[in-house]
Order: C-alpha cells, then structure tokens, then sequence
C-alpha cells in the first residue's frame, strides 16, 4: 500500500470509527458505553489486521502488541484515546491511534521487527466526559489512578466501579494495568493540535515541546450594588468596571511572560440589572506556560494587579487557586528524534507547546514522553467541524514511521546487533 | 398635633401599611392586588380623617379631595404611589402619599382653606411589577395610558382589563380619570431619593430639578471563541477583552460629560467555559442625563468608542438602542418655591436631578411639576432595609407645608383677595 493509500485508508478508518456514536444525530463516546465496546471491537480488527495481538486492561483500555526482534525486546508505546466529548470531531484521539496503528502495518507488510515491541494503547477516557474525571486511561497505566474515583456516579447514578464491570473490566484489578517503566522505552503520541498555529506558519506537524502547566483561578471583586440612575459616577463601587480592567490588564499582562497565554473565559456580574450597579462580579483565569516558574510569577502579578486595582475602588478582591496543573516537559531524546524524522520531509521544524492537555502528560509522569502534533483548520476542535488534511495525516505517518526506525536504529540492543 | 408627633405618625402610619401585603414574609404590593384593596381602603380612611372627600378612579387610583376656599377654586395636586417592588422597602411611594395626607391633616385641623383645592392621589400602578409597564396610575391621570395594555397577562394569565374589573375599576372608562390641564394647577411629589447624594451632602431633603433622560442600549461584541491553552494571544479575537475595554472606557467616558451617568449592569460572555476564549459578549449600558443633548452626545460617542475597540481587535460591535426617555424638567416656578420653602428650614437647599422615573415625569407632560426628594440611608432603595429618619420626614412635611401656603400666597385668586 503506498503511502497516499495508507493515509486515505486512515481518513477512511476515522470516518467508520465518527458513525459508531451513543447520540444519533452527533459523535459523542463516552467510557464504558456501548458505542466503547463497538469502537473498541472495530480498532481491535484493524490491529490485528496490522500484525498485532490485542488485549484490554482492567479498565477497558485496547492494546495491540506487535512483538519485537527478540522475546526479552523491551516495549515502545504509541497510542492516543477513543472516547470523546459530547458533539465531538473525528480526530480528537482517533487521529491518534489510527495512524500508530498504520506505521505498524507498514512495517507489518514489510515483515520488519524493530529491537522492541510496539504497543498501541487506545485509551479508553481522556474527555471524562461521563464521571467529570479526566485520562481515567492513561492514569491506570502510568499508576496514578486514584482509587475512591470508583466511587463517583454518573448522571444515571450508576458507580465508575460498576461502569468498568459492565463494560468487561475488573475494578478490583486496575493496578494489574500500571506499566513497568523499566519494561518500556517510552510513549509517543500523535494528536491534532487542537490550535491555529501550525495553520498560520504553513506547517503539517510540529514537534510538541512540553505540556504546558495550568493554573484556573476564581477571582471574586465585590463593591456595592446601586441605583444606575441614582449614585452618582464618584459616589460607586462598580464591582464590573473594577473586574473589566482586570481583564484588560490579564491581556496586557501576558505581553511581559512570552508565549504566557492567559484567558478570562467566565464572567459573572450581580445582581445583574441595566438599571442595577453591578456589586459583585465572579470571573476565572486560566494561565498556561510551559515553563512553571513563568506560569507562577505571571500569577502572583495578575494577583498584584487585581489588588491594586480594588484598592483604588474600594472593591474587596478575592483570589482562589481552584486548579493547578505542573507543566510536563517532553523527553529531550525522544523530541529530538522526532524532529529529525520530521527534517527529512520538511525543510523547517515547528516546536510549540501543548496548552491542552493529552493522556502524554499522565504517561510522561513515568516513562520518556513525546509528542506529535498535526495541523486542524482554523484551530477548531471538540466541535464537529474539526478537520485535517489528507496530506497532513500522510507526512505525520511517514514522520512516525520514521522516528520508530530512527528509535531502532539507536536502540542498544539494535547497535549490539550491528556491532 | 405638634410637628414632631405629626412626623411620627406618618412613620406609624408607614409601619402599618407596610404589613400590607401580598406575600406573609416580605413586602409586596402590586397593581390591583387584595393588599392594595385593603392599602386603598385604609390610606383612604386617613385621608377621611385629613377633611377630605375620598373617591377612586377608572384605573383604581384612590383620590383625596381637600376643596378650596371657593367651589370654583381650581386644584393642586400632590400625591405618590402606593403600589411597590416585590421584597420592596416601606418607604418607595407610601412617603409621598401619607405626608401629603399628613399636610392637609395640618390644613384641616388649623381650618384653614387655600385659593385652591388639594387632591392627594395614591397611584395604583407605578413600579409595573404585575404587568411590566410602569406608571399605570399616572399615565391614565395624564391621558397617556396605552388602550393596548389592556390586553397584557400577569403570570397568572390574568388580563390587565379584568384585573381593573376585578378590583373595582372599569377598563372602559379609563378616559374619565384624565385631567383637564386647565384646571388644575400643578403636580408635586414628595419621595425618597433612591439615592446617597443628600446622604454624602448632609442634607435631609434637596429639590428635584429635573427627571433624567435615559437610554438603554444592548451591545454586543463578536469575536471567535477558541481553545485557552492552544491559541497564542496573538491569534486571539477574544469578545471578553474587547467587552472588557469598552466598559472601562464608558467609565473614563463620562467624566468628559458631567453629571453623566452610565451603568454596565448586565454581561453574558459565550460559550462560558473557563477554559475557552469568549467568542460573544452582550453587556446592556445605561446612560442617563437631565440635558437630552448631554446624554445624546454621550451615546454617541460611547458608540464610537465600542467601534475603535472592535476595529482595532476584529471585533463585529452591535449597537442597539432598547430604550429612549427624554428627560423632564420640573416646573421652574414650583421648584423656586420648593426651593424657597426649603430655604425656610435650612441654610443651604441642594438641588439634584432624578436619576429614576417616577409618577412625576408623566404628569409634567401636561401640567407644572415638582418634586422632593427626602435623604435615605445608604442610598438603599427597592429592598427591605429601605430607611429615612423621622426628623427628615418631619422636615420634608414642613417644606411641603410652607410650599403649599407660598403657592397660596402667589395665586392669583390669592392675591385678589388680597386687593
């Protein structure tokens, strides 16, 4: 199969996988749901078709192994997730696992056995759509999961615990699923960007450099309600004029943090009235970087400001830290790698980093982590719209295909085998 | 009955229609309602006992009649509203009504009669919490009442007609209850400000010079929503920053106009998600001004101002005018005379624009009018902890008192008696 087939065949392959939803009108696929089992059945016949031999964990996530040179071959990982959110695109997570299980297949076809085994892992919850937890997969595998999420129910009241039993699990087992670093080189993933700059630099892929940390603040600035006809401009506390320059200052904040992105997403104002002085106003911040130390002081200063800016207003600023996520750098072998699989397609290597979250940065807690990223038009994802380019999704398999082989070819146990 | 006995009275009489209402635990008191039967019957038996003559119209307002010194004397009116807010204060209308009443009380018990009748109205409808229009009462005492209203529903379902029915009054013959302007003389309202400027200048009453203009705009502003944490701040076409400007600016805008007031009360930011940029934002302004060319100018300039910013952020900027009033000054001769009866009683008399409507402003469309404003606590208005003190009512009743007897003194009727 060329590469051109190969590619097709995965946009075809991700088409059949879209029609297998829980909704019927709009793909959504959430953990341990029938519309699960059906995907998880369909990707399993593709990879065993690939060579491979498959199998699920205790917590429903499909692995296909495809053995390496030598039974004592240590593992490398790819993989992505399956389920999705509600209304989702196609390529979030699909992409993912569909294309590792292409670059297997080609070497498959060409009976070549790399100095270590491939695994492809379809996680089976990255979205967390259905129990408000998210990389339920990835935590099993990478040891992090947290057992007293069992407790939690969904919106029918029906337990994790007995969500995992239904779908084929063991809930009792899921350490069983918890990976040996020391058995695994490492894990690569390929996912959509899920952002607008690989588009605006004319690039296919990019190298992913670190997930970036996150920090989510709920930030409350209470003043006094009143009249808007009756109280005088000098006479307010205006909770929103307060909070509007807030928001202003966050934007103008981040041009001092390069590559800082710092976003006010909700924003609540009381008792909210045209003819009412807002007196209280609720709002989150949401501050990315994938450098922690820049992340934090660009935190303490959009503090700083909201305070001087209540100060000057009478307004009272609280400021709660609801969220905070460390930043997980990519494995430096294993980017640089990639990088130069990728430079023998393109002349220029995009590096960015990630500012959403992906089952990499719970995998990169225990093993070397690496990531690559393809271009979406317009940026758009978790929307129906999300979509790539056919080419695109060529030139990303023949880039992982060729850092699988780069891998090999620096792998001990393959330079032993060339001494 | 001495001035201060007289001011506590009103106070007891307020306490005693405040536990008037349709609602057990809280104060509520709507347009044709059984708590504004049984406000009516009771307002109605002080009047009775203030020496009038007590009769209702069409629409329900109830209409306290002191006459003149002649049978051919024509008539001031004086008067407030006696329905209210939900969960409303005690003071909102019934301090206009009761002092009045409280004034002729004076009149009567000193046999004194004036070269013109006094009629204490008690509206039956200003604030419009039944049926979401306001000024019912006074709109049908000017001529101005809408015959379309008629057909609104309360929550109930039930028609504004057969609400007037129901309570005593009769939908076709609303007509009836209008004023013929050249017999009457004037319309002054005493009410408390529902604001803090006579509380920040330590003055108990101040003279309404005029009821402000208002305009109520909705804005929206529309950007593109996108990922928080995959998209740099420089892709980003984010409503909420440009929202957040544009509220900013109607601040610093109105110190360029004074005594300009403008209120961002409402704001939606969609989708609303903390981890995504707001691509839509509708906030409302409220701009209000005692010169209409003041307030137009303002808005139009707030309008440029919203432009700028979404120019220079490719932001779309919609701009609609919900709302328009003009504004209506207060009689210049009755309000010198407010003025001087005030001067009466202290040293200096603050004069102020009303930022809020009231019956006032309809009844200026056909006749002279005026209105005093009596300080209450904290600028608190429509809620329960609505408060003024009695030496301030008590004051308020003297001006009112002195402003009748100087309106006497200056009538012509007056003065030829007086030859």
């Amino acid at each position: 199969m060329s590469a051109i087939d190969l590619a097709q065949a995965v946009m075809e392959r991700i088409e059949a996988l879209a029609r297998i939803s829980e909704d019927p009108d709009r793909l959504t696929r959430t953990f341990g749901s029938p519309a699960m089992r059906k995907a998880n059945e369909l990707v399993g016949s593709w990879m065993r078709e690939a060579g491979m031999t498959v199998s699920e964990d205790a917590i429903g996530n499909l692995i296909g192994r495809y053995p390496g040179r030598d039974e004592w071959s240590k593992t490398f990982l790819l993989g992505s997730h399956l389920d999705t959110v509600r209304d989702a695109g196609k390529f979030d997570g699909p992409l993912g696992v569909i294309a590792a299980i292409a670059c297997v297949q080609q070497l498959h076809q060409s009976q070549t056995r790399l100095p270590f085994a491939i695994e492809v892992v379809a996680f089976a919850d990255e979205e967390g759509v259905r129990f408000q937890t998210t990389y339920l997969g990835s935590k099993v595998m990478a040891g992090s999961f947290k057992e007293q999420d069992l407790k939690r129910v969904d919106a029918a009241g029906v337990s994790m615990a007995d969500a995992i039993r239904a779908f084929g699990g063991n809930p009792d087992q899921l350490k069983s699923g918890c990976r040996d670093p020391n058995q695994v080189l490492g894990y690569t993933e390929l996912h959509i960007e899920q952002g607008p700059v690989l588009e605006k630099k004319y690039q296919p892929v990019g190298v992913v450099t670190a997930i970036a940390g996150a920090t989510r603040v709920k930030a409350r600035f209470t003043g006094q309600a009143g009249h808007a006809g009756t109280t005088p401009m000098s006479l307010r506390r205006d909770a929103l004029v307060a909070a509007a320059q807030f928001i202003a200052a966050v934007e103008a904040c981040t041009r001092d943090y390069p590559a800082l992105v710092a976003t006010v997403g909700q924003i609540e104002a009381r008792p909210g009235a045209s003819n009412v002085i807002p007196g209280d106003v609720v709002l989150t911040v949401d501050v990315r970087h994938q450098l922690d130390g820049m992340r934090t002081a660009a935190c303490a200063r959009l503090q700083e400001v909201a305070n001087e800016i209540g100060e000057k207003r009478g307004i009272i600023v609280d400021w709660e830290v609801v969220h905070e996520a460390q930043s997980v750098p990519c494995s430096r072998e294993l980017t640089l790698l990639l990088a130069k699989a990728a430079r023998r397609h393109l002349v220029q290597v995009t590096e960015l980093p990630s500012g959403a979250g992906h089952d990499a940065a719970v995998m990169g807690e225990i093993m070397p982590m690496a990531m690559l990223f393809v271009r979406c038009k317009g940026g758009i994802s978790h929307h129906p719209d999300e979509s790539v380019l056919v080419d695109d999704v060529r030139l990303a398999i023949a880039v992982l295909s060729d850092f699988l082989l780069l891998l090999a070819n620096q792998h001990p146990v393959a330079n032993k085998k060339h001494v």
